[in-house]
């Protein structure tokens, strides 16, 4: 008889799951049931902010699988059809068609949870009015948009600045809308170090966002049908047809947590190495919904990423599957565009080292990402932070134009690879006019990295 | 009394090794004299392609440093100064003034050869003639341009599939000429394996670049002046008013060979970790006139470029100025452009690869530089080379649009740490939809790769 897996969510830790366990094994031996409470499986969420803007036309072009095509592939995926209760030493899964109403158990033998993630809602006053948005899902996404199109008037405003909120600010702004940005941090971008915030601070005015910093959101004003008005702080308000927050987002794991299952302190749920739910050997779980492991910090951390997501997916299919494979953990990278600008970072920020027990020394350099008699040779604006003593590469964080974003991926390697920025002072990386200065920008930081530590005691 | 640090060579490694000397040693305790024979000191040699093209404007803007800053600094730079023999036992330099014809012995303490390379000239009839052009210095890019300029034709034949040749090739386009670029190889850019250098065909033959591959030069046809007039082929021949030679350059090592200094198979220089010439304490070479150590194949190689030109500058420099540091090797990084074509290598090439004694599995993969929904996601192919049972990374090869070419770092980092190519499946890399798709093109390949060990025996 074959066995049954049960998958919670179909997104890109569920369906890479399911999908690569499909590879491995076939509908004889293997039977796959997907639960997803959305309209929508297998898109791009990070796509998202671009559908918002228009630059990407329709919700469609996100979708990398309709559920037809997963159904041709013997996955037995059920939408609009949400998990409600895990009865774990039976085995089984209830879930409630949204549709209907019907309520079924589901056994399984082997469970995934990839339930990801929901926009964090502070508690208030106002904070669910009508036209109030967190965009995590396509279901999010579409509800936005169908708010923006109707919506009579042109005031948006956007509370926090991470990038998501900093993505959907600009599309915002594409979209012919008036934006605010209200942030308790003292610059947007809140994923880099405030003083390469300030960075992105410039282009974000530069498109006509106005930056509110420093400030905290005390509730939002509605009127008499309950739709928001105003997003109110301690001394004024902003007026608000639209409201995005973008004030981060927490696992999705109240379902594992009435079952009983392990939680860290994000509340995500801690896994093994190869994505087992700790002390469960039949109950997987990854993405936007698990704790991962910062391999730079040594601690666990809860970071919504679709990249993490699919990887978690492929790991969770390939073990269920019965090959091996494992998710050793992350460095912490993360890229994002304002308008022209490129913005990444990888490794740790300095809050995130002091937090970590970490001593170090910080060095922040300018160069540009071509030779800088190229043609169209634009600033460039490294950050490096380098461990006290041992002189390992701990963080680096760019801001500028072309070739600024992917740039990171070089200290992302070292990092995986524990290299001291002595060490990355020798790295043989690309090198013509077009692409780099004779020195790569990260090698200049690295320089500059390798002499503070020297300097230090 | 202060040392003497005598420099053969003012360009990359020479100025580097002599500014960085200085900074770490005043003028009372070191004294620096510099001898080139050219008219130019301090330039980027990889930018001539983009000066002959015009898009750089002129040689001033390659000119990192002039003579007269390197002077007050306290260089004692000497242009037009060829040093004509080396006296090791007796510690000394004879240079001859080239205007004035002035012969000079000069003692040095110190000795940093960095005397650059030369075109490969092979000896064919007419290889000599007026309108033949290497291009490896300033001097030689000014000198072609004049050529140019003044030509009555308008025909350009570039012998050679490098990446030099092909740079000119598209330079030469630029300036109005028809080209003919006569190769033996059976496919352009000699630098990637020939199924990624068909990808490049298409590119240069889109630009009207005439490829004639297969094909050996036999000698040039000059005119009663001695001036070019054809490149001729066993077969036939094809009009030249100019010639470019690309096929590569050899080390200029004449004047070391002549005092019996250590040389490799390829005529390079051999020094220690610390750039100083094998055997002997006082004397450091780099640039494009050392071997290095090829970190993947465990091989001393010739490799011109002038990004280990600097590195080693740097590196002389510093022990000379009492400090301590290292070129540990390349992993061979290049990247190149050709028209909107990225190009990029780093690692072995499968005959290099063949030739260390490596058996390895070969995959190629077809992605995109950004998320496939997002406008102007372009093509992107990446070829890795995988070590058979180890899985180790031996080599990547890309070919696409915007974002190929310093995507390779990725893989040169990788490979400097070792990594297998089932490492880098879980490599953390910087992704969002205008920068990658979610799983970047080197990790597709990665896992193509890891599929490709796992299968093999």
């Amino acid at each position: 008889m074959a066995e049954r897996m049960v998958v919670i969510g179909a997104d890109a830790t569920g369906m890479s799951a399911a999908s690569q366990a499909r590879r491995l094994r076939g509908a004889d031996e293997l039977e796959i049931v997907v639960f997803e409470k959305g309209r929508h499986a297998s898109y791009s969420a990070c796509g998202i902010p671009y559908w918002v803007s228009g630059d990407v036309a329709e919700a469609d072009d996100l979708i990398a699988r309709t559920p037809e095509e997963h159904r041709a592939r013997a996955i037995d995926l059920r939408m609009r059809t949400e998990a409600i209760e895990l009865d774990i030493p039976g085995r089984q899964v209830l879930s409630r068609d949204l549709d209907t109403g019907a309520e079924t158990w589901t056994g399984y033998d082997k469970l995934v949870l990839a339930t990801g993630a929901t926009p964090i809602r502070p508690p208030l006053p106002g904070i669910d009015a009508d036209g109030v948005f967190g965009v995590q899902t396509l279901d999010d996404g579409e509800d936005l948009i169908e708010a923006l199109v109707s919506s009579s008037g042109r005031d948006a405003v956007v509370v926090g600045a991470g990038y998501i909120g900093v993505e959907m600010a600009e599309a915002l702004i594409r979209r012919g809308f008036r934006v605010t940005m209200v942030t308790r941090g003292s610059e947007p971008m809140s994923t880099l170090d405030p003083d390469m915030g300030a960075l992105v601070r410039e282009a974000m005015v530069g498109m006509g966002i106005r930056l509110v910093t420093g400030t905290e959101v005390t509730g939002m004003r509605t009127d008499a049908d309950g739709h928001v008005r105003a997003v109110l702080t301690a001394d004024t308000e902003y007026p608000a047809d639209v409201v995005v927050l973008g004030l981060g987002v927490r696992p999705a794991t109240d379902l594992a947590r009435r079952a009983g299952l392990p939680l860290g302190e994000s509340g995500g749920l801690l896994t093994d190495l190869a994505q087992r739910v700790r002390g469960h050997d039949d109950i997987w779980a990854g993405g936007d919904c698990v704790e991962v492991l910062d391999l730079v910090s040594g601690e666990l951390v809860h970071i919504a990423l679709g990249t993490h997501a699919n990887k978690h997916g492929q790991v969770i299919g390939t073990g269920i599957g019965g090959g091996y494979a494992t998710f050793p953990g992350v460095v912490g990278t993360a890229v994002s565009k304002v308008c022209d600008l490129e913005v990444a970072r990888t490794g740790l920020l300095e809050d995130d080292a002091e937090r970590a027990g970490l001593q170090f020394h910080t060095v922040t350099i300018e160069s540009t990402g071509r030779a800088g008699y190229f043609p169209g040779a634009e600033p460039m604006t490294v950050k490096m932070l380098a461990e006290r003593r041992t002189g390992r590469l701990l963080g680096v964080q760019i801001v500028g134009r072309e070739g600024a974003a992917k740039r990171v991926d070089i200290a992302a390697v070292a990092l995986t690879a524990r290299m001291t920025v002595e060490q990355m002072t020798a790295l043989d990386l690309g090198y013509a006019p077009p692409f780099s200065p004779v020195w790569d920008p990260v090698l200049v930081a690295a320089r500059a990295a390798t002499r503070a530590v020297a300097r230090g005691d």
